[in-house]
């Protein structure tokens, strides 16, 4: 059998991974990590109202760089063996375009312009159009958040293009439509021209754009100019139809062929959310959960369409037909925070180690950089180290894991987080036990949230830098959930989904589920719980919720 | 007018200090603090049962070390001009006696025994006697914790003594009577040699005891002998009578007087507790609460016998008649953890320092251990700097006071502490403005209930560690209660008290209150509130009030 290839990639939050697979067995050939230069520089972002933009230009310029690179590490003429490429990016990561369908920030105009970039998906500055649209979403006789999980993001599509259209008079006068960063890429590579050509995605505009083939597509035009009437137009100027990722969107065009060194063959195939291919990179099956645990984590289920037929799951985020894989229902619901709940931590106590040794005079400058920076490496590890000594029978101490509101289930963004059971002989890492024991709790709510809604999951699939890190959280995750976690064999889990999407898209699978059987990466290692701490866990858990619900009303 | 001085004591948990005092002026001649040499050593103690005993034999060999000592810091003829002596302990610090009244750790048989030792005020073992004596006070015709705040004390008189009647046989067996620290120094010093002579504490009594008027003195023997017939024939032997500090209770016996380098005209004064009589040592007046500011607070109130008439304050630690001024019902409560707290903290951050720190490889082992050294010593300053640097607008994050239970309002010593409003933001510092603010609410929580039961406080003074040391602990306590808080000029307050006392009892002054106008240090510094803190204070107390209620409904 001839060898062909693919490139699969993933746009993340700072940078892009790259990968040349091979397409029949998933063997990666090389892989690249590009940063975004402006994006790295801090350049178009305001933390402190939640302003996160991206320049059109760093994600043009990591994707030349990036294949240019992984081509120059695999053997003589694999080049002239690839066969597909895709994409996989973060998201709702919308921007405006003019007609031709290019982000106004490629203009010379509005090259410097923040609200003429693509808006990043942690972008937070369309609060208040989130809520206007839940408040009318709420009072019209369709509800288009049906499939939404029930309540619509600031982080979302519509609410981030309303925010600009009011804050940006001259972005508003040239903006004729939008797309999504996942879209984009595919639209570009394939050369096309006009915005009305752009090949749209069923994961981003299902999830995020209120898109369902039930109300005709994208919400009415009388919805969207109730809503505010400087939305006029755009609906008819946008889109009707939205494809699934393993459709070819076409082939690459000869300009960005020679750009990148590939031919004029290589098939492009449609663009989706990070965790919705890397679901399938992680080899996702019907009633397996696949998490992302990173800072957050995103939860990705798949349910065929004959199984969950009509029903809703409400308070998620969102339900759409083929959004992970074709035929199925592709269902989302996530953490708002998880890891960054132990760097919170982390710097709770990095405190005195840079206050207090930062300006000892028993040990010199560079001895004090050098001793602040060991230090602080091992908070972690060592809260970590002692926190597993702590018999299960002795975690009385009980957080919730809302320190950056909570996501799934029931949105509700204000929330904030508790410690209770403190007594004074509650050490640091009892805490720690407790925060981890937290996110762990955050993970069973969002599956017994599943399950009320008839949705049942038997296992976990762990993807993202803290499953293959650390163990400690795992088996906790594991013994709460009382399921087995097998952790993906691989860091590259979203960009090698990427990559069995290309492969199906080129051909050489008739669906994407022969893809993830043929490339899978296996597993690194699979958790299993102990029953007994399961059923202490059971009780404990059943305090976390009563710590919620206090939460919950307002109390605090 | 001729010179005359006194000699004021302070029997505290860890040493006892001596102060020789002019008699007319309370300016301090000399003072002396010596640790018990057998606690110091960690004798006869057990933390892992909260168990605390104390050697009779510790309290002796300072008592005669420190005389000496400060007499020796003295002007020539200093020891000829003493007139008086009085003696403040901590309490409640029972020991079981023989007939003559000596301590059973005195006899030879019983020297290395800890039940025959005084059972120190934070001694924790009679837990379960404790809850005995409150069941049966509730089935009981006469309310006999009425005057003890309601709820009885495993901290407390006859909870102690049934716990080791119980545990100890061969103690049972030799147990005649029981005496107080405070009504023992003054009792050995007069040459008492009948249990039946040692004049009885109306402070210890009336507080710790369920002595009162009301029922003739203690308990009926029904009462206690169906609590625990081992209790049978106690009440005989004990006491009816109690007395107030001022009146003298004897003068020295040749012996003590010999053994002193002091005359045997010097008065000895009753005894008391130390916060009791470190409120006088304060400057105590009607609607004034002095509190002690330590790892936990005691606060001292009095109020005069005709406003008070026969109302009872429920859920404080006790209203006894004359127990603080004679003539005035002295109220007591008290935070279980207040400086604890902020230790409490300070361990947390010590985990890092310590367990890092102290592996490093980048510094040599000395300068490892001086570096932790200075580390911990900088914490608290550290928090403190940064804490007082954030606005009360940003005081987001609330904390409850509990981590040791709670004493008053109405004690629980079950609950434990909860920190919420927790974000990712949160620093350090803010958990500990947090917590600075959460022992200030616990403040309030007391004066407010005294408030509820028709006491009213206008103003505080502070004595004590706390009180002194931190200008942000007492200015927000200030703003907190919106009240002026003054503190105390000298750190021996509790002595002072107790020379006060002895002027008293020796004939100097006619009453109590004279000795305070004549003798009092004086005030270090003043606080006044900020209205506008206060005003914002009053709302965050609110939020501090609804996480305490649902802690108590037991939902954590």
């Amino acid at each position: 059998m001839e060898e062909k290839f693919v490139i699969g990639f993933e746009y993340g939050s700072d940078s892009a991974r790259a990968l040349v697979v091979n397409a029949h067995t998933g063997e990666i050939l090389a892989t690249a990590v590009k940063y975004y230069p402006r994006w790295k520089m801090g350049l178009y972002c305001n933390p402190k109202i939640n302003q996160y933009r991206q320049h059109p230009m760093d994600y043009l310029e990591v994707l030349e760089d990036s294949v240019r690179e992984i081509l120059r590490n695999c053997p003589e003429g694999t080049a002239q063996k690839v066969i597909g490429i895709a994409f996989s990016t973060t998201g709702s990561t919308p921007v405006f375009t003019d007609e031709t369908g290019t982000p106004l920030a490629l203009l010379p105009e509005f090259f410097e312009n923040p609200n003429a970039m693509f808006v990043l998906w942690k972008d937070h500055t369309a609060v208040k159009e989130a809520a206007e649209i839940n408040k009318l979403t709420k009072e019209w006789d369709v509800d288009y958040v049906a499939y939404e999980g029930g309540i619509y993001s600031s982080e979302w599509f519509w609410a981030k293009a309303l925010h600009i259209l009011r804050e940006d008079e001259e972005v508003r006068k040239a903006a004729y439509s939008i797309v999504e960063h996942c879209e984009w890429l595919p639209a570009i590579l394939t050369g096309v021209t006009s915005s009305k050509d752009i090949v749209r995605s069923r994961c981003a505009g299902g999830h995020k754009a209120m898109w369902h083939p039930r109300w005709g597509g994208l919400p009415s035009e009388e919805f969207l100019t109730t809503l505010d009437p400087l939305l006029a137009g755009f609906r008819d100027r946008l889109f009707t139809d939205t494809e699934t990722a393993e459709k070819p969107v076409g082939k690459l065009c000869p300009e960005w062929a020679a750009r990148l060194g590939l031919s004029t063959d290589v098939v492009v195939a449609g663009g989706a959310y990070d965790c919705h291919m890397g679901a399938v990179g992680a080899g996702i099956t019907p009633h397996t959960l696949v998490s992302v645990f990173g800072t957050s984590t995103c939860d990705i289920m798949v349910i065929p369409y004959e199984q969950m037929g009509h029903k809703l799951v409400k308070g998620i985020c969102g339900q759409v037909d083929g959004s992970v894989i074709p035929g199925m229902i592709g269902l989302e619901a996530g953490q708002s925070a998880f890891g960054d709940i132990y760097a919170w931590f982390k710097r709770v106590h990095e405190f005195p180690i840079k206050q207090i040794i930062g300006q000892t005079e028993l040990i010199d400058f560079n001895t004090r950089a050098a001793l602040i920076d060991e230090a602080c490496d091992r908070i972690i590890p060592a809260l970590t180290a002692e926190a597993e000594k702590i018999p299960l029978s002795e975690s009385t101490v009980i957080a919730t894991d809302w320190m950056n509101g909570r996501r799934t289930p029931n949105a509700d963004l204000s929330l904030q987080g508790t410690i209770t059971g403190i007594t004074l002989g509650t050490s640091a890492p009892r805490i720690f036990r407790a925060l981890v024991e937290a996110t762990a709790f955050g993970t069973k709510a969002i599956i017994d949230h599943f399950l009320n809604y008839g949705v049942r999951i038997d296992n976990v699939i762990g993807i993202g830098g803290i499953a293959l890190k650390s163990p400690f959280v795992m088996q906790t995750l594991s013994d709460v959930l009382n399921m087995p976690i097998k952790v993906c064999n691989t860091e590259y889990a979203c960009t090698l989904g990427a990559a069995m999407f290309a492969a199906t898209a080129a051909g050489v699978y008739d669906k994407v589920e022969d893809a993830i059987t043929a490339m899978n990466s296996g597993y690194a290692k699979e958790y299993l719980p102990n029953t007994e701490n399961a059923d202490t866990y059971a009780k404990i858990y059943q305090r976390y919720i009563k710590v919620g619900e206090f939460s919950e009303k307002g109390m605090f």
